[in-house]
């Protein structure tokens, strides 16, 4: 696997820099004759697209995606639909100001991949972040647009569950009110206290962290493996794949460290449907690394924007001590504008273990097993 | 990639069930010409064997390791050294005891893979967890062995710093004192009371959770990439994929997002060696997914072993609610001995993106850069 | 993907030199419920077997294969069967003798990889070959007897079609043949001389090329992709993945150089079974990367032994011009232990695309299509 | 690995149908600081272009290729350079007509990938073969002009060396020759004899068959692995993912089946430059899937075209018996265009073992060794 393809049957790769001519992506391993045309795709990048809200950066960019290959249209029906070869989506950058990272261009900034880019590659894109840009991310929800259509009866749906120190109320948990707020919150009571709470931030020039979850459901038993390709490995590479990202968790989490057993093993009895129903889901819907068809589960956080107006202490490329002030357009809580992706990331694992599970197994025998005879 | 490998140019296969014949692994990529005999591997082994105290399984294996490929005695230096071919590492399986498992042949485990595994393959081996075994996880720790001597100067340790609800007291890091308690905690205060703790959760058959923290030291700046192949994101899910794992930090790691940009951005001033130095470390070592010099700082969540002796509500591969109880010789903090395999991980994956980087890059130019002329 | 391992679903990674402990493979991703035990893979190590004739090297080795994981006894029927998980194949070396090769420890064999080997890694295994071996394919032959039976009804048989400049007379072909005589050859009147040309070869102390040919009946029809993961192009590169082989075709390969497109392309009737019938198979089965349902046919060419008695002129490790004579034991005409493990790499090679069409596709629509009504 | 994607290290994904948008790939891994600008790639397609002689099929296309991304101006020198990151490559689609198919929509043309794209996956691009068109290919020759540019010092050049059943005269091989006449051939008499038959072929509305050899001269010796990932197994992948290649050779290739080990074995002796100096090149610059530092000589097969007017027996998607005459504009020989495909396949994957061997050995101990003291 290369650096900037991810999924083994159904493989995206990105490609495009915050400032060059387009970001976008080639999904290759798409099964073929699913309907797909861009109408799909572009409700999650518009959903993803900054200058919505005075709560995200003012860059304006319509984020129209284009489909340049892997769709036909299908005589029968006149819909379009896809051929099984590689999809490609391309999103033109329109509203590039490179100007505004000038005086930058020598300088690291603190917290951000300026300094690790300069000595990695030998040279760095110091416009917008290059390749590091949040707005790579664009071409990942597109591809993941075309993932929730993969696997069928798959719901994906993330919300922002913390800004700061401030987590949402679970008992207040409406996935209605997550698309009535510009934070994606599940809590209309939490949504209204993080409008002011960073509108505090963002006047003081300053940026937080936030938490995501994102809950996938419809996923059928039996995605994954024990070991390596774990169902919950593949999700943790893949948010913690997502830029700013400081950590994963699946189910319970880092809570797990003070379950007992009894407390953690999520009991099960006979379900009306004749699958197994858990009494609880503190496993997040992963068992040893293969899906249990309950929601799975996976919550990621992401760090607070580097790029602030206080002045920091750096070095530049040339080695002198210097300081640094960020002006450009910058999200104050960038985690915001990661549910959409985080969303995208779990869809394309989750397609891609679908195809896998398919590709291996095939049809398993009916669950329950009959019992042997006598 | 597959199921049962990981990493690119370092690339770690493992095969092997609970009760089969062997565990073992092929290391394939690894450079030649590298001093290598079991006497390096063995001690990492060792480490992660069961039964050395009253706080781990019982089971009694030797863990001895075996080379059957990759390696050759160098004429001049009279050394066995690789010989860039794959390096075959076999563990025999020696006391396995398959009649413990008859009970629960057909009951599902809450908490464990059972049902998973019965419903993606339409069989499972019931005896020891079968491949989901931590038994697996030898092959880890002895790939792991190599892993370490193939970047240089590489240092890969690792403590535990919470059991149950108690975290170990950071002010008393000591990494010696990792050596000399049977929990591989760093704080010789909080392994004395982690001793009686642990006793009053064996005795009750009960079992508890764990948080593990690997510290990789002499990695140089520039491994990784900006997206998807992040060194975080590989090392999310290499430690993701061991077993039990539920979640994963770097850095800071959830602790970020209550963190202002201006408390998280690692400032910069040059050090006296030429180098940057990060006068703090909230980044665990990485900037967007690439090495900044500074210590790879990464964390894990391991959930508590779902064998107990408490009965619990579950039911049969044939769909018949039933009820269960484990009795078998089980860890109650399965937590512990996922310290030397967190460590093998991080260092399969440092090993892993230190060839990449000099497979794609080469040598880039020394920093700090000239300044242009004039 | 690594340099020792193949395929993407049905993956083989194989281990092991000529004068190490043993040879063996890691099959992962193979479905699982498959019926398997030694039985059924030893027949074709027998094949492979070296010192059966005079017409292949007097090594001895008795290649018993070993499986040391990924099957289980089934319960319901008491069989072994493959559990999902890896399966690891060990053959001990049992007949090494090293000390044969100490004269050309430092010298390199003309059209052997001896100077390469050492140039890249800086060493080399001098002991028969190391890692270049002919052993190594025994191991390949013990995976393809487990991709046989993943692909329901598929047969491969392979055959010596050309020793020499002497080509088999294909009038004559008789698959029965094949098993008959020392050479593989399906034609008798063709093995009778190959004995005597052989003969002559073989008292010379010299050696000579050959042409293998490996027909797949039972394949479907659709395994394959229109680019890159064509078909054909994994054959070509599983078959001169083989050592000493340097030229693949598909179906009439070489000569449709000279054909015209009415020649070349398989004219099509529908067959009474509804599928349709190619009135001939210049495509060897495959049209566009695309199986076609018919058999599929490929060819390989296998180089002279380079271990001669003729004295040839050469350079040591140390930059000396020099002479070599190689004794040990040898293969007049290795192309005829290459019949098994052509057929092992095609096996391989189908296996792996029957699952990824399985990943990918599914079910596609029952062919022919039902025409649009009106 | 996917369907569209070859490579490890210098990975190259590509898009896009015969009558889509555009065609175009994706190179992943290609270092950095290396200077491009479309008039590195332009060349190089404008080789592979229809419509420049009587010869190739009429369509028109300008084929202009444009850089959407991986590219930077370095600042200090004014050149545009790759950045490390994907380098995207877009050549819109102009001149396509869509409706010259509509005739044999239902129809699969013997040859063709048309049954069983249909068969695969249920539906198929009848406009102009849709991925399975020689207009993928110009995407490939993009890739291999960044290719050529990666491994310092590399020459790939090709040459058409049969058409029909005419060979040219290898004691006429001029390579200036190549760039004068219409076909690529490298012999001049040769050059003028395919001019008349070919306007016969032409004329006769059919097609012929081709051979082409591609050298690569400035290969270091190293690069390469002695199974599975052998340099000439990934060369012969690659040029038989070329479309209607039906075989691939390398050095002697299918002749070496009639030599005998002394003929075949290339004989070595100290070069005035202290590198081995082999007497001849049988091996064609490979031995034991490892390079020797001699040209490496590879040859592949391009069948005739299968659009031919002559009237053809075939079945339509519904299985219905039929007849077929393919219209169109077509190659009377489309081996010719194949020449640039096949150098750009063979810089590609020496660009990537290249990296590859980098990354896995770094430097090697210099050549030749020093000889031990005493």
């Amino acid at each position: 696997m290369s650096f900037n393809t991810f999924g083994h049957l159904f493989r995206v790769t990105t490609f495009g820099e915050s400032h060059g001519v387009a970001v976008g992506c080639v999904v290759d391993g798409c099964p073929p004759r699913i309907p797909l045309d861009r109408n799909d795709i572009q409700p999650y990048l518009d959903k993803r697209r900054p200058g919505q809200s005075r709560f995200t950066t003012q860059r304006r960019e319509p984020d129209e995606v284009r489909i340049l290959s892997g769709v036909l249209e299908d005589d029968s029906t006149g819909a379009q639909v896809t051929t099984g070869t590689p999809i490609t989506l391309v999103i033109d950058n329109v509203d590039q100001r490179s100007k505004d990272y000038s005086d930058i261009k020598n300088l690291y900034r603190p917290g951000h991949a300026d300094f690790t880019y300069d000595v990695k590659y030998g040279l760095r894109d110091y416009r917008g972040g290059g390749r590091a840009s949040a707005r790579e991310t664009a071409a990942r929800v597109a591809a993941g647009a075309i993932a929730r259509k993969v696997l069928p009866g798959m719901t994906v749906r993330g919300a922002l569950v913390q800004m700061g120190p401030h987590k949402i109320d679970r008992a207040q948990w409406d996935w209605d009110e997550v698309e009535r707020n510009a934070f994606f919150a599940p809590d209309a009571q939490a949504a209204g206290f993080f409008a002011d709470y960073l509108d505090g931030v963002r006047k003081a020039g300053s940026s937080i962290g936030a938490v995501i979850e994102v809950v996938a459901e419809g996923v059928p038993a039996g995605l994954g493996a024990p070991v390596y390709g774990k169902l919950d490995a593949d999700l943790a590479a893949g948010l913690m794949g997502i830029n700013a990202v400081k950590g994963v968790e699946i189910g319970d989490g880092f809570a797990v460290a003070a379950l007992s057993g009894e407390e953690n093993g999520d009991e099960i009895r006979m379900g009306n449907d004749g699958r197994p129903r858990f009494l609880s889901n503190h496993a997040g819907g992963i068992l040893g690394g293969i899906s249990t068809g309950q929601p799975i589960v996976a919550r990621f956080v992401v760090k607070p924007t580097s790029s602030i107006l206080t002045p920091r202490r750096t070095v530049d490329r040339y080695g002198r001590d210097s300081e640094i002030v960020t002006k450009g357009r910058h999200d104050p809580c960038v985690g915001i504008r990661a549910v959409p992706i985080g969303e995208a990331m779990v869809a394309c694992v989750l397609a891609d273990h679908y195809l896998r599970q398919r590709g291996q197994i095939g049809d398993a025998p009916a669950w329950p097993f009959a019992p042997p005879a006598g």
